[in-house]
């Protein structure tokens, strides 16, 4: 599975502090971190950014990107911010993430082909979170269609069934497993070239739950989503135990070999 | 899920010395302690059993259900020490198990079918284990077959589809996995009136690895194998972070509902 780091993002006092004086050096170790522990990709979340965000997002593109050789998913509601980070970033780049409200789209999926970018498209309107499973394909449907209207390759689409925390809205963390399997029938059920890719934010599922049981939810969860065909997750790399489950996983599917030791890798 | 305790079992010591001394206590004492930590079958292995079979299995039945009010899942290839012990079962016992082999099929299916209990029909015959997938699932539809000439409720049979050790046969474990698969889809398959039960003998999968790795490798394949629809697995209920997995399982799923307090139950 591709690990997207979650670490970066100016919700934390550090990265918070970062930002605002400009100075790279926690964030450059925080992306150093996460990729030693196993990131494919550094998450870099800026927030709304509505002011100098252009500005904000090429310094910490460029800041990171020279010191650590990792692609970066630029996280941010301001559209400007990620065009300026995508003409800055080397490799493939991940936009983090698209809602199915067509304005959006409709400047998002061009960049993404532009800028041979992947793009992660998310089971929710502005208008909030759909309350069943149906409603979630539907606007997914959309993203899938407005990808290929816009030549898209399929295999940089990820599409997220929307993770909701187990201690607020149970049900809704259920509905995310029956979404995500209807969206590994897509190619079939839309006659599509390829599979779009699937991807979720992980954590979101032990928010408001005592910290004790955080990291048992969010290993849990991604057990049962890699088992039903999640492909990639936003997750916490340091969590030795999550990074283990995941080993672990590989293991006993066959994807890597077994050694004794294969947990010290 | 239904949850079988492995621990009494000829094999260990303390059930060994207690079976050839008639002490009863020891085996008393490891089935409530199973019992409590969540078991819903305690499986009694009493081994091969040649002498005194019969004697034996009644005693060992008889002695635990004095004491403690739980189903028992007998377990040796002596058939008719099986039979004994269906004799004084009290509720409804699980015969565990019988191979695909005809002449064993004719005697236990007849005996499950007279004495309603449940039994755990397995992938491999006296010959062995089988290579591939198709070999499992052919053993299996003999097994279903014998079933359903035998009349036995779809209800009651519980199909394994063979966990063997990663450390040594690690392309059989996803074998395993994809042959569960195949499994729920057999009431389609052969038009069953029912869908037959699934189990596993869960602790075979981390036979020969290191200690350290004993639990994670459990945990990790059975939230796998319940992903892929698994209703039951032989398993050791003293392992409390295997427990806590299963009731994360459950939350995540929606089958018990979400309280901060959901381990300490």
């Amino acid at each position: 599975m591709l690990v997207v780091g979650e670490n970066i993002s100016v919700v934390s006092k550090v990265v918070g502090d970062a930002v605002k004086d400009r100075n790279a050096e926690p964030i450059i170790k925080m992306a150093k971190e996460q990729k030693n522990a196993g990131a494919d990709y550094i998450d870099v979340n800026i927030g709304p950014a509505t002011k100098k965000g252009e500005e904000l997002m090429q310094w910490i593109v460029k800041s990171i990107q020279a010191e650590v050789n990792a692609p970066l998913a630029l996280d941010t509601k301001n559209i400007s911010a990620i065009e300026a980070g995508l003409e800055v970033h080397k490799g493939t780049a991940m936009i983090n993430s698209v809602t199915g409200d067509k304005d959006k789209l409709d400047i998002l999926m061009p960049l993404a082909k532009k800028y041979n970018s992947k793009i992660v498209g998310i089971a929710l309107t502005e208008k909030g979170v759909p309350p069943d499973v149906d409603s979630r394909i539907e606007i997914i449907m959309n993203i899938v269609n407005s990808a290929l209207e816009y030549g898209l390759p399929m295999e940089n689409l990820y599409l997220d069934p929307v993770v909701l925390p187990v201690a607020v809205l149970q049900e809704q963390v259920f509905n995310c497993i029956k979404a995500l399997k209807i969206f590994k029938e897509l190619k079939e059920l839309m006659s599509l070239p390829d599979d779009p890719r699937t991807i979720v934010g992980l954590s979101n599922v032990s928010q408001s739950s005592p910290p004790g049981l955080k990291s048992l939810l969010n290993r849990t969860y991604l057990l049962i989503l890699l088992s039903n065909g999640l492909d990639s997750a936003i997750i916490d790399p340091l969590d030795k135990e999550l990074m283990n489950a995941i080993k672990t996983y590989d293991i006993l599917t066959n994807k890597i070999l077994y050694a004794h030791s294969y947990l010290e890798k």
